[in-house]
């Protein structure tokens, strides 16, 4: 089954275009967990458990785990295991390395943890990119155009054509994606934006984080990802995450997010 | 200690400017080496023990590792361990993320894994690298001309003042390397690009990837870089992992390269 065929249904399914970041910190986890693995994961379980019905998509982001270790990765892999079948995971990990190297990765990602998506970086350019699209049933979400403020670094210089940098990626994703298995990052900080690559990239599935504690546009950023039917699955972390000590805190804030997304979605 | 003071003591010691890329890959490790994690550590530990007064640094690639997953990152640690503690080491993660998350992938590279260095992606810009440098004693990478030939897709393009993408990453490691722990990627496949980032960076530590397998110009990128009294530290991986079944065999392909490396600066 490819990424497509899993995470449409899960969408329709649970009547969501929520993405939830599981973004592990213990140190903000609520007290009431014990802050080993088996604390940790206890919470994931509980988050996992009380929102599987509200989203399109989970999103843990491996630095997190990376932090806390060898274990930190056991860690990453019970809590994977612990999200039903129906609903597809995407690596937050923004890999990318050579060719040789990069199949390192994408190996790591979808064979070892059984991603069904991953994020990459496309610095390096097309043989960075191509060993994550070899797998052709899993999906790749390459950046574009990220929600921080560092975005006006390097992926909004201008370049020589009066184009930006981003543009050019999001051009080579068009390129790039034969197999149908390639989409987009780009923040909701940048709603304008994002329709702009939405009218170059019509079919491509967009992950749109920035939401929620980085403030990103809500109403404007829905409205120009689902252009042209285009599809795409909006991260929340944080502030789900730890909006109170109790699953019923998380699953409130998670419904809130849901909803919002579908208000925004049905004005638009 | 900072990296500075460990790596220019190394590198005068041990008379080189090679730097041992550690691609731990199961498949091509000699077949005498059990292909489990005891095994593998055995042959990382034969290949220390082998070249250890013949190198400037070691950069484990942490794609090799993580590909055999949590236990891969357990032997990562293992090995960084049997590596003395005169000699600096690089991990090769190419990591950044938005703030928050590139401090934990900076804990988990200078904290837990215990790095001198880490390579860093720039394409996220200044709150993507920022928390790595916020580590003072460590030192940060970050990518600007990589040795590959996806470097032409991003990298290379050209920007709206008649610049480089690579150009302006470089203009922001001078704007960035308040602490002096700012260095820069450059291949060696790209020698004439590395002149013109010494001239703008003149007392930044560059690494120098891309000799052996990648074929780079070694004469030239060595005497671009060493310019204005530049320091750099040139990797060189597969072709001296896998050159033999036995010690002897890493030796000698290391010795060699150490003394290709040292000939062409005496020439330049």
């Amino acid at each position: 089954m490819t990424f497509r065929e899993k995470f449409t249904p899960a969408a329709e399914k649970n009547n969501s275009w929520l993405c939830l970041g599981l973004d592990l910190d213990p140190e903000k986890v609520p007290e009431k967990f014990r802050k080993n693995t088996k604390g940790l994961l206890e919470f994931c379980g509980m988050v996992v458990e009380a929102t599987k019905d509200l989203v399109s998509a989970y999103k843990p982001n491996i630095a997190f785990f990376e932090a806390l270790g060898a274990e930190g990765l056991e860690l990453l892999g019970k809590t994977m295991a612990l999200i039903p079948s129906g609903i597809p995971v995407i690596l937050d990990a923004k890999r990318g390395d050579i060719g040789n190297t990069s199949a390192k990765y994408a190996k790591a990602a979808f064979e070892g943890f059984g991603a069904d998506a991953v994020t990459v970086n496309p610095y390096m350019g097309s043989d960075c990119v191509e060993p994550f699209l070899s797998y052709k049933d899993k999906f790749v979400f390459l950046l574009v155009l990220t929600s921080n403020k560092g975005a006006a670094d390097f992926e909004q210089l201008r370049t020589a054509d009066g184009e930006s940098v981003y543009m050019k990626v999001a051009a080579k994703i068009k390129e790039w994606n034969r197999f149908g298995n390639l989409g987009a990052v780009i923040g909701a900080t940048k709603a304008a934006d994002l329709g702009k690559i939405r009218e170059l990239l019509r079919d491509e599935i967009f992950l749109v984080p920035g939401l929620g504690t980085q403030g990103g546009d809500l109403d404007a950023s829905v409205k120009n990802c689902f252009l042209y039917n285009g599809l795409g699955t909006f991260n929340v972390a944080r502030d789900i995450l730890y909006a109170g000590p109790s699953a019923e805190d998380i699953r409130a804030k998670a419904v809130q997010y849901r909803d919002l997304l579908n208000r925004s979605l049905k004005g638009s």
